[in-house]
C-alpha cells in the first residue's frame, strides 16, 4: 500500500497546486492557465503528474516515425504502445488529425485550376483513407495492430462489408466530386471482396466514382509496385492525378504519385 | 470568480476519481493507472481536465500535418502554437523524438553493406538537423517562428557561430564516419559564411566531411531544386547517396533523395 498511499499523496498535491493556481488568476486567465497545465502533459507524456518516469518506449516518438516515414518495414505496434494506439484510435485525436489533413486536401483541390475535360482525377486509397476498420482493430483478439496480423479474421470483417466512412475522408470525397474531379479507389484488397466492397461504399455514402481497381491475381509484387503501375495506367490512358490519398507512405511514393499527396494517420499497421 | 470556483470544484472532482482508481487498485497496476491517466491527457490535450474545450487550432494536428508534408508553404507557426511549439522544442519530446530518428537512422546505417571503395556518402543538411537555432528561436522577438522571419537578426544569429549540435544527430555522424561513409553537408546557408559555419561545426564535434556545400551567388530558385542539382552532381561524381537527413521535407524529395532518408521534426519554419 506504501506506493498507491505516495501516490495519493502526490497527486493531491499536485491537484492542490493546479486549484491555488487556478484560484490565484483572473477569470480571463483561466483558459489560459488550463492551457499551460495541458501543455505540461503533452511534453511530459512518459512522466506521471508525480514526476514518476515511465521507462519504455516513447509511443509519441514511435507514432511520429510511423507517420514520417522514418520507421519503415515494422510488424507490429510495440505492445507498450498498444493502450497508446487504442485511445488514440478511438479518442479525439485521431478525428481531429484526419480533419486537418482533409480540410487541407479541401482547400488544395478547391485551388485547382481545372481544364473541365474529365480528365482530372483524385487516387483515393480505401482501408483506413475511405473507410476505417478502427471497429476490427479495436477487438481484442486484434489490439490495435499489437498482436499479429491473422488473414482469415480481417477477410472475415471485409466481407460482413460494415467498414463506416471516415467522416472528413468523405468530406474530401464530395468536394472533390462536386468539383468535376473524378475519383478512383485503388486498393489492395483481392478481387473477389469487389462487390462487397462497392456496397460498403455505397452504403457510407461514397456512391459515384470513376474506376475501382482491387488486387488482381497476376499483381504481385510490393504495394509500391502494385499502385504505381495502376497510377501509370491511369496516366497513360491521359488521366491527370492531381489529388492522391492514403494511409500507407507506399500509397503515395513510386511513379505517378499525382500533383500533390495526403498522408491520412495510421499506427496500426505498415503495408510494404 | 464563478468561472474559477467551478474550475476547481470540477479539478477537484476529478483528482478524486484518479485518487479513487489509484486506491483501488493493487501495488501491481499502479504504474499501469498512472499510464492510463497520462494517456487520457495525450488524447485531448486541447480539452482541459474538467472537459473545457479550448476553441481554437488544435496545434498537435497542425504540429502532424506539418511533418508529414501534408501542410506546404506555410509562413508562420499559428500564433495560438507558438507556447505550444516552445513547449515542444524546448521540452523532452522534440528531444526524444529526434533520438527515435537518430537511432533508426543509425540502425539502418549499420545494417548496410558498404563497397569500401570511399564512394559512400550520407547527406547531412545543417540547420535543425546537425546544428539547432533553437536558443535563436527560443527568443521573444522569434517567438519561435511565430513572428515573421527577419533575415538580418538572422545572419546575426549564424554569424555568432554558436548553434549547439543535435545531439542524437550528432550521434548519427559519428556512427556513419565510423562505418566508412562520407558525411556531405549540403545547406541552403549562404557561401559568405562558410568559414563561420566551418568553425561552428567543428567547436560542437563535427569535424570532418568529405564535402561542406552552401549556397553560392549562381543558385538561384528553390530548395528543392538547389539541394536536388548539388546531389545530382554528387551521384554524377561517381558517389552513391547511401542515407540522407533533413529537418525539411525540401531536403528529402526531388532527385537522387538517397538510398533512404530521415525527417527530423522542425515545426518551428517550412523552406520552400
Amino acid at each position: 500500500m506504501t506506493i498507491t498511499m505516495r501516490t495519493f499523496t502526490i497527486l493531491f498535491f499536485f491537484a492542490t497546486i493546479v486549484a491555488v493556481a487556478l484560484a490565484s488568476t483572473s477569470d480571463n486567465n483561466v483558459e489560459e492557465v488550463i492551457s499551460q497545465v495541458v501543455e505540461i502533459h503533452r511534453l511530459r507524456p512518459q512522466t506521471g503528474s508525480a514526476g514518476y518516469p515511465i521507462p519504455q518506449l516513447d509511443c509519441l516518438s514511435w507514432r511520429l516515425a510511423v507517420e514520417t516515414n522514418n520507421l519503415r518495414d515494422w510488424k507490429l505496434v510495440p505492445s507498450v504502445c498498444e493502450n497508446y494506439v487504442g485511445h488514440y484510435m478511438l479518442g479525439k485525436q485521431y478525428r481531429r488529425d484526419c480533419e486537418f489533413v482533409a480540410s487541407e486536401a479541401i482547400k488544395y483541390a478547391k485551388g485547382l485550376k481545372l481544364s473541365g475535360d474529365g480528365k482530372d482525377v483524385w487516387v483515393f486509397d480505401i482501408d483506413e483513407t475511405t473507410l476505417s476498420n478502427a471497429p476490427y482493430y479495436a477487438r481484442s483478439d486484434v489490439a490495435f495492430g499489437a498482436l499479429p496480423y491473422n488473414n482469415t479474421k480481417f477477410n472475415e470483417w471485409i466481407a460482413e462489408g460494415k467498414a463506416p466512412a471516415i467522416p472528413s475522408i468523405l468530406g474530401v470525397y464530395k468536394t472533390v466530386l462536386s468539383l468535376g474531379i473524378k475519383p478512383v479507389f485503388i486498393t489492395g484488397t483481392r478481387e473477389n471482396f469487389k462487390q462487397i466492397r462497392i456496397e460498403n461504399l455505397k452504403k457510407v455514402g461514397y456512391s459515384n466514382w470513376a474506376k475501382l481497381i482491387l488486387k488482381g491475381e497476376n499483381d504481385v509484387g510490393s504495394a509500391v509496385a502494385f499502385k504505381s503501375s495502376k497510377r501509370t495506367d491511369l496516366v497513360n490512358a491521359g488521366y491527370r492525378i492531381v489529388g492522391n490519398i492514403g494511409d500507407q507512405w507506399t500509397d503515395l511514393i513510386g511513379e505517378n504519385v499525382g500533383a500533390r499527396t495526403f498522408k491520412v494517420p495510421d499506427p496500426m499497421y505498415y503495408i510494404g
